[in-house]
């Protein structure tokens, strides 16, 4: 016999209306859902018609009275935003419930706190939602991976930057005209900050490298650049190249000199990055995302799909929901936790310097048009080290040429130097872009 | 503290000890591997060289006593064959002890019998490795898309032959010369009937859609067509209409017109199939594989990687291991299972006759260079109400012509009457080649 178990939903916006929609219609689904009971709703408007059927009874504004009833096994968070969310979800940890949350702002900033109580108290906290929509991807890192050393973590983690970005490769449109109809057809919000400068991607990688790595991340330390001062020219000229841009998340176990500490150093960035043509992330178009993980002994796995909508997003949150319903059916003595799905840390990480990180590169210089300054740049990146794997004139005009360097791997650092002697060299007028390069 | 957990192993070939090596390098992995010991291993030849040191005391060739050995909790059955694979099984069931198998060929035809076992006994059978070689996939169907109702599962989901495709397509290759050099290369058996002739595909689709629909699959039942007989023609002539040929393995609920069973109609099959280029399934080369899932709420998922290998099967198999050993620190009662990993079928499933199987349809004739036969084959097409997407004409010459159609979705009963129609039409002297297309 299946114990019932009592969910208690804090939110009914478009993920809560999607968690609610599988829960109220069981039939065809894995029979675990049947014995999940829907007890009680948080929401902010009583009023609003909402697109599932929810008896009124079981709507409160009271978001605590949810994690504070008795009947309610499991807090399901999904309204968003760090306040009051984070202490909704402390305060159900407090009171010996598991926790199942989309919110990857508030995992990304308070994980490990919320990791700490939840093993204290001997509960799950579940997050698959909050990175990569509908993708399996945080079971399978935590479940599926186990066995590996894991070596690079990257991805496609943002659905509306790439959408944006999609459509400026396939209409050569500019990024403003692309996110304003971004906005009108809802893909992309009023204030588009958190997906556009990188930040989203940014909470979703260190949640992802945590995972992947086995310890926590410091997730503001990671270099965070977004879109919107990528120029559709680059994108151009990216195509003609053989590569497609895409804002990828990057998170790799690298060698690091300085190595005074026992911590695991990581290099953890968001950039927008050019993909070879034949890569397996250049072919994820639009809303879509994919992550990447690498590791030995597994190779090169990558897991594709939906990142972002009700459906999607609600899968998700439903099935980690099942996974504490699965562990409850074998009535183990309460505290004891699966360490698999617990995932606590179990090693120190630390993000490498900027000048550590080592990667290609693509730049574009304005210059004027002389004969010779290809030569000169090149040199510069010579007397660096930095080996060059194209470099090719665009457009020479009146209005000068543009330059475009494609290197190999090199550190950062090294990169910086040869880009501080190039913009001081007469010819050159300006470094119009810096991109990294798969 | 961790329980430490025995595992037996019985083979130590490809996969066997790909497995040793994870379990005997613990460090950088997660740290429950470290609690895992191997304690016995059963092999052929007690001399024979090994790619991981194994102490000799370890090693019998007597795989009973490896499952009778009572410091093994969990036995590893790596070493193939339908017998005496699947007699140790049952024995290791019978003793209590959960199994992990990579052997496909035994759970695709004993899996309901090995699975009413485990279920009575209360150990789990987990099978991570016997389809997708590394890519985590038959733990995301159990346990992270539980919440949907599947639509479809479909994939690439063999190796050597997605091998053979990808360089017939790249090189314009004969199949035998690509056959032949991936068996000089090791992709491919001296035997390569299981592979090329689509039985090991089959085997494993059985297994995906017996997971993804909740039901047993009749294996013997599945129509199953392989590459031996593919001719380059077709996948020239399927490059220039845009299309890659992947052999696939498609499982799908249908709408059945015989519904007097209450069994879940579905439709599965083995062939190969035109894929547009910009599908993801496309973008698939050399060994990797990849799965697609589709269902509601989550919409369309892939999962990729490599599908065979030592390092890559053997970090499935451990995931496996991975997976008891962290349900055994919650020190449950016995007997107890968790339903979502335990994974029983909780209904029935049917798979329909192939003519209420519908697709698009990929067909080639070879006819007379004669005006009027192209208007003609459409016309026997539109009779059945079959409509078509294109119909091309390739190559006329003295030999006569070679005509490409490919149709809209339509069951493979108007099409098999459209097709008999077809080839009495005088002027159509053969039909060449037939294929699925997506
Ligand atoms: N949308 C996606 O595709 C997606 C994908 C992945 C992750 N997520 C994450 O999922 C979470 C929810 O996103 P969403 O798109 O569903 O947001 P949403 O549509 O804005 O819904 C938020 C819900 O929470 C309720 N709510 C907010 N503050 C509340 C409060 N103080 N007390 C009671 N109820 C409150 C709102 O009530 P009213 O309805 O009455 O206003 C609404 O029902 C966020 O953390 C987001 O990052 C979303
Ligand atoms: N290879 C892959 O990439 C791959 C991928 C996915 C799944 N699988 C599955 O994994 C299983 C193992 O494949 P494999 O490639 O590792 O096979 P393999 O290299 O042929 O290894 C088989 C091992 O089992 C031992 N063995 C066979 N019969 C035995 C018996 N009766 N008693 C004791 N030991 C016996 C052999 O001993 P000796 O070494 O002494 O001969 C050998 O060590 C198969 O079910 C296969 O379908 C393989």
């Amino acid at each position: 016999m299946a114990t019932r178990i009592g969910i208690g939903l804090l939110g009914l916006g478009t993920v809560g209306a999607g968690v609610a929609t599988i829960l109220t219609s069981p039939e065809g689904r894995h029979p675990l859902i049947a014995e999940l009971d829907l007890v009680r709703v948080a929401v902010r408007d009583l009023n609003r018609s909402r697109p599932v059927a929810i008896p009124q009874e079981k709507l409160t504004t009271d978001p605590e009275a949810v994690v504070d009833d008795p009947e309610v096994q499991v807090v399901v968070e999904v309204m968003g935003g760090i306040e009051p969310a984070r202490t909704l979800i402390m305060r159900a940890i407090a009171a010996g419930k598991s926790v199942v949350t989309a919110n990857k702002a508030v995992i990304a900033r308070h994980g490990e706190e919320i990791a700490s109580a939840a093993a204290a108290a001997g509960v799950y906290v579940l997050i698959e939602a909050a990175v990569g929509g509908g993708i399996p991807i945080i079971e399978p890192l935590k479940q599926s991976l186990g066995s590996n050393r894991i070596n690079r973590v990257s991805g496609i983690i943002n659905g509306t930057t790439n959408y944006i970005l999609s459509r400026m490769a396939d209409e050569g449109a500019d990024y403003f005209a692309v996110l304003k109809d971004a906005q009108d057809l809802g893909y992309a919000e009023a204030d588009p900050a958190a997906d556009v400068e990188g930040h989203d991607a940014a909470d979703k990688i260190a949640i992802l490298s945590g995972l992947a790595f086995g310890g926590p991340i410091d997730r503001d330390a990671i270099p965070t650049s977004g879109i919107s001062n990528l120029q559709s020219k680059d994108v151009d000229y990216a195509t003609q190249l053989g590569y497609g841009v895409k804002l990828l998340a990057i998170a790799e176990r690298i060698e690091s000199s300085s190595d005074a500490s026992p911590a695991l150093p990581l290099a953890v960035r968001v950039q927008p990055t050019l993909v070879p043509k034949e890569h397996p992330l250049a072919g994820v178009h639009g809303v879509n995302n994919a992550i990447l993980v690498e590791g030995d002994p597994v190779g090169r796995v990558m897991f594709y799909g939906p990142g972002a909508g009700s459906g999607p997003t609600a899968s998700a949150v439903v099935a980690d929901i099942l996974n504490i319903a699965g562990i409850r059916q074998l009535n183990a003595a309460p505290g004891g936790l699966d360490p698999l799905l617990a995932a606590s840390s179990w090693r120190a990480c630390r993000l490498v310097q900027g000048g550590e990180i080592r990667q290609r590169n693509y730049v574009r210089f304005n210059t004027d048009d002389a004969p010779g300054v290809i030569g000169r740049i090149g040199s510069c990146f010579g007397d660096q080290q930095v080996s060059i794997q194209s470099i090719v004139q665009f457009d020479a005009s009146d209005e000068g040429a543009e330059i475009v360097v494609i290197t190999h791997e090199v550190s950062s650092g090294a990169m910086q130097k040869a880009l501080s002697a190039i913009t001081a060299l007469p010819e050159v007028r300006l470094l119009a872009s810096h991109l990294g390069c798969l």
